[in-house]
């Protein structure tokens, strides 16, 4: 394909063990094969300063819950600077493994900071870019439980009531703008929820 | 003497190689000898975190002006939350070199970012916590290069126009809250600049 091309930003959003990655990794595979450039990447730790963030706040010490959501904000502005946006300038696809969303879900609505605060602080990290779509691939939360099995890190370790507020948030969100949301059965098969996603980007015009 | 005192936060700002950690050490020594419990402190850098996240800006990869500016802000926040506050609680006396200041006027007034916004986003990572008193510690732009000698460090080799539009900003916070900030000459002697800030800190009831 040329060169031309407008780039494409879609980000995938869901509670952990939902089958984000799967998803991802399916949609890179498509829009590859049709000859698209395709960048991969997920939040926080997208990047090698990222990953260092990432490492700080998922398994370091004790991190206070507006230095966490700092963090975060500086993983998603550099992400944003130094990936993302060189890479939808020359006409990319970026499909990206959680992004804002789940920012202000995890940490706004789940815990104690009010989740007004934190999208503003991740509008403001990310210089107001913003999804083409977002996918937020739904289970619930008992079932995402099931899937997590034990426990990674220190997020997934929270209790069940924290998943389901997380959950409803995502989807509040995709209630309150569908045109910039597709909200998928998490618990269909891998190929039926590829299929749904494939099928809203062409009717949606965001692909041939 | 009695833990019934309150506790009372200097903070002490200004240019590369004005003399704040010349400053920060006379007055700690001098509170310890009057008997009050003394915590000193720096930033980006207090704490074990933070001297991640220093080593990340200061010394990593290229950092994109927003990263840089969140990154700087969790330090702040977990700084204020994790040490600043529990020894403000139980009556200690925080003697910080560089504070909110400093991030304001290198990242907003000499960089691509606004002041008023690092400002904001600063406020939101201490949570509104400023210091009793701020001591800017003044030099000429070209007295304060003449002291740093050679480069150390990424944000100490910018150019003599940067240190200058910090140097302003410093000055001008000064002049709109005088109540809250003391300005002295970096140029007289370490002992002479002490005593103006004991002098100071007693004249306002901030020390008996």
């Amino acid at each position: 394909m040329t060169g031309t091309e407008q780039g494409l930003f879609i980000a995938f959003e869901g509670g952990d063990g939902a089958g984000k990655s799967t998803q991802v990794r399916l949609l890179a595979s498509a829009l590859e094969a049709a000859g698209r450039e395709v960048v991969v990447t997920r939040q926080p730790g997208g990047t090698p300063l990222g990953a260092t963030i990432r490492d700080l706040v998922l398994h370091g010490d004790h991190v206070s819950p507006r230095a966490e959501a700092l963090l975060f904000a500086a993983d998603k502005a550099h992400h944003v600077d130094e990936l993302i946006r060189p890479a939808l300038a020359r006409g990319a696809v970026v499909v990206t493994d959680r992004y804002t969303d789940s920012a202000v879900a995890y940490q706004g609505a789940g815990r104690l900071l009010g989740a007004d605060e934190v999208h503003e602080l991740q509008m403001w990290a990310v210089d107001s870019l913003v999804p083409d779509l977002t996918v937020i691939v739904d289970v619930p939360s008992e079932e995402g439980r099931r899937r997590r099995g034990e426990v990674h890190d220190r997020l997934e370790s929270e209790a069940d009531v924290f998943h389901e507020a997380v959950r409803q948030h995502f989807l509040a969100l995709a209630q309150g703008s569908p045109e910039r949301y597709l909200v998928v059965d998490g618990t269909a098969s891998p190929e039926e929820i590829h299929e749904s996603v494939l099928g809203r980007l062409a009717s949606s015009g965001l692909l041939p």
